[in-house]
């Protein structure tokens, strides 16, 4: 995949951005402001883009991209932009399109589906939802600024995948346009659908690399009656991790099965002064939620107790919604805390097989020896999906090459126990040094031959998934973004 | 999508042969007998094959699809026939690649998934999956005789689809060859995975035209505790189908929602001499299935009596196994039956959206009368997928010409009602005229690059899909097939 991305003339840029502006008045921002802000993502790589067009109504992308293709205009779409890999830096600069105001909801209560606009913010859409007695699982821990579109584009995961799968168990049909302008429809919202060669689930998770979607319908499900939540405490990672083996084989199905190794939960109780457990510091935690009609959580719940016994050192359990939230607040203090060990935070979205985990865990450490930098280690243990964080500073340079090396490390590691580099955040620029290790050259020529036929031109987010990109080469951008908790 | 597929030469098919009998000795059948048994799926149009190669192990693909590559040799690949759609039937003659000998299955219970060969048989691993306290869900109604990869190669629907999806959401992981003999492993056996183009889901559902799957990792959920199973009569399709709207408005999850129209039902009464319901003759029927934890059970049941209440004419419950099993063998009768009327059936698996179906079962009558011939129809109301059943003589050229227009007025309408050609057999031969009603020019051209970028040379199932083809045109074969009832 070389050299058939498209570098525009200054020319040309020019006559295209002429015949947008004629095309669709007002649509085009070229401010040095609006160009910043779609320069970067939650990467903080910056590159600016020639210019951003703001579109107002589906047919728009259709006219942007038919002159990106007249006038080989690279185009990256963008949502919200949190996303961690790069995916939404416009690195051949170009055009950034941005969906954001294509937030249109339609909930069909019957049907159990919505039919939403890439814009739509995910925590929106749940709301809407759930106020209609539905359910939309996927929750990327973004999801209070992250888009549909976004999510679709990485096949965004999130906690509750252990028992109700990712984004892609959840779209039905998308709407939107080739790279040459021409509409698509590719599925239905419809429950079934077996009609000609699934493009549908090959847009899902491409990144924008392949057309752009403007609108989606969405399967929904029956909202669960009750939900519990509790914390288990134990005495090493390997004791919660084989909790969590003993869970499954006594056949329960939780809904949320998250893992925090020592070191993070160190980095929280630092931070607050306190232990999570009391006289049970620097534990490593389970924190457990279980959903469906009351009886099948008090069910789920005794046998869960009976795994626990033994194993756990302490347990808490919330009977509130708001008992609940304080547990969860756990979680998220682990994540902000972690930047008292260092400014800067890899964060890499692992997945291996569940038994497996306590030997990734194991390997943190050893990590952690090797390049001398802190591995805090959490995430969703109930699909081994683990986010490895390596922490350096910045300025430092000796820091940053140890970083380096742990992560090409982490991931030769990951592979090697049958893993994969990324189960929820997608490729982008961060993660494309690490395709050759996920997939043989022939796998990688089939993706790369399934794009030239889709964007022949190569102007649909340039750059990405295919290219070797080193981060490390570029200088990153300190910013506080919407999503920052620090 | 025209002429790219391979005619070769005698000479170079008997070349071929030769170096397949050298590098797989024991694997090439030329015999009548075998040829014609390979040359036919449940469509029965038989083409014979040149040869039928029985597969041992999975690499013998690999040597298969190097030398098929080579010598420019079709290649259709087959498990039990069982396809509708003929996409099974080597119609450009070369070799068929038999893939049933590829059963083994290995479950993992902790990790909640099984790896099966493309051909276990899905009642066979149904069965073992059970045996574990687990569940594999899709069950198309040829289950007793259809393989894995036969399922996954037209992503296979069946009853249970309202409550727990199709084949496609529990594939996780495939294995198999590229066209040109390359391995592959899209996807693993892990529940998230975000790297690189999805190719796994663009394999699921294209029958066999873009690569050879030899195996697959798939998701297993628990096996549900307890299940109960009713059957309600109805004065009329339309009261039908108002309580399945009313079941979805009230919150219910059921996970079979089965319908028969009075025409079908009139055909069982008929064929049995006493009617389904005592005093409600030529009823309508829905026949449900509530799955879960027994109070969930238990809570949905009252639920549904609810709402049954005033628009059922007459039930039934099955409070045992055996109970339930003569509820289903009502719908079992319906469709053996309907043989009864004319000796050839249409099945059109086609799906509407749910608050239409009242609509296609009215335009099912118009039909009947427009064409003069009967149209029964049944089939799973939950998620709108209704098959619409055309009977006809096939001695009579004046009945193969009403069926005929018949089917195109049927798919017609379907599309025009927001739906779509097929729910869960895929396009083959059967249904590849009216991939232009659902298809626009520019996403069949999509389709056809995407075919082109992975099978360039055209060997893998010519002549499926794309290519317009009247099984009008063509003399059916009439034989007793495994899984004929009649």
């Amino acid at each position: 995949m070389k050299n058939h991305q498209p570098i525009p003339t200054p020319q040309d840029q020019a006559a295209a951005n002429r015949a947008l502006k004629r095309q669709l008045p007002g649509r085009l921002l070229t401010d040095k402001d609006s160009r910043f802000r779609a320069s970067l993502d939650n990467l903080r790589l910056s590159v600016m883009p020639n210019a951003v067009i703001r579109v107002q109504n589906p047919d728009d992308v259709g006219t942007v991209l038919r002159l990106a293709t007249r006038y080989r205009i690279p185009l990256t779409s963008r949502g919200a932009g949190s996303s961690a890999t790069g995916s939404a830096v416009p690195i051949r600069g170009g055009w950034v399109l941005d969906l954001t105001a294509l937030n249109q909801i339609k909930i069909d209560r019957v049907a159990r589906m919505a039919t939403v606009g890439a814009g739509v913010v995910t925590a929106d859409l749940q709301a809407q939802v759930e106020a209609q007695g539905l359910f939309y699982p996927p929750d990327p821990s973004s999801k209070k600024y992250a888009t549909i579109g976004g999510n679709i584009a990485c096949n965004a995961g999130g906690m509750r995948c252990v028992k109700y799968g990712v984004t892609r168990d959840y779209v039905l049909g998308l709407k939107g346009f080739f790279a040459d302008g021409n509409p698509f429809t590719l599925g239905l919202p419809l429950k079934k659908y077996a009609s000609g060669l699934n493009l549908r689930d090959l847009l899902i998770g491409s990144e924008g690399t392949l057309g752009v979607i403007t609108s989606a319908d969405l399967k929904l499900i029956p909202k669960p009656e009750k939900r519990w939540t509790g914390m288990f405490a134990f005495k090493s990672e390997a004791a919660a991790l084989k909790a969590v083996v003993a869970l499954f084989q006594a056949g329960l199905n939780p809904s949320i099965l998250e893992f925090l190794d020592r070191q993070s939960v160190a980095c929280a109780e630092q931070y607050t002064g306190k232990p999570v457990f009391a006289g049970q510091p620097r534990s490593a935690i389970l924190l457990i939620e279980l959903d469906g009609r009351p009886a099948e959580v008090r069910q789920q719940r005794k046998g869960l107790h009976t795994i626990m016994e033994g194993r756990a050192v302490a347990q808490r359990e919330a009977r509130t919604e708001a008992q609940a939230e304080k547990l969860w607040q756990v979680r998220r203090t682990c994540s902000q805390s972690m930047f008292s060990l260092a400014d800067t935070k890899l964060n890499e979205d692992v997945v291996v097989p569940i038994e497996k985990q306590a030997e990734l865990i194991r390997y943190t450490l050893v990590l952690k020896k090797e390049i001398g930098l802190a591995t805090p280690t959490f995430g969703h243990a109930g699909d081994g999906n683990l986010h490895v964080h390596i922490m350096y500073n910045r300025a430092s340079q000796a820091d940053a090459e140890k970083a380096k090396v742990g992560i090409h490390k982490l991931m030769k590691k990951v592979v090697e126990l049958g893993g994969v580099i990324t189960g929820e955040h997608g490729i982008g620029l961060a993660k494309a040094p690490f395709m050759s290790l996920q997939h043989s050259p022939a796998e990688i020529a089939a993706m790369c031959a399934v794009k030239k036929a889709l964007d022949p031109l190569g102007i649909l987010n340039p750059g990405k998934i295919f290219e070797v990109f080193e981060v490390w080469d570029h200088e990153l951008i300190d910013l506080r973004l919407p999503w920052d908790h620090r």
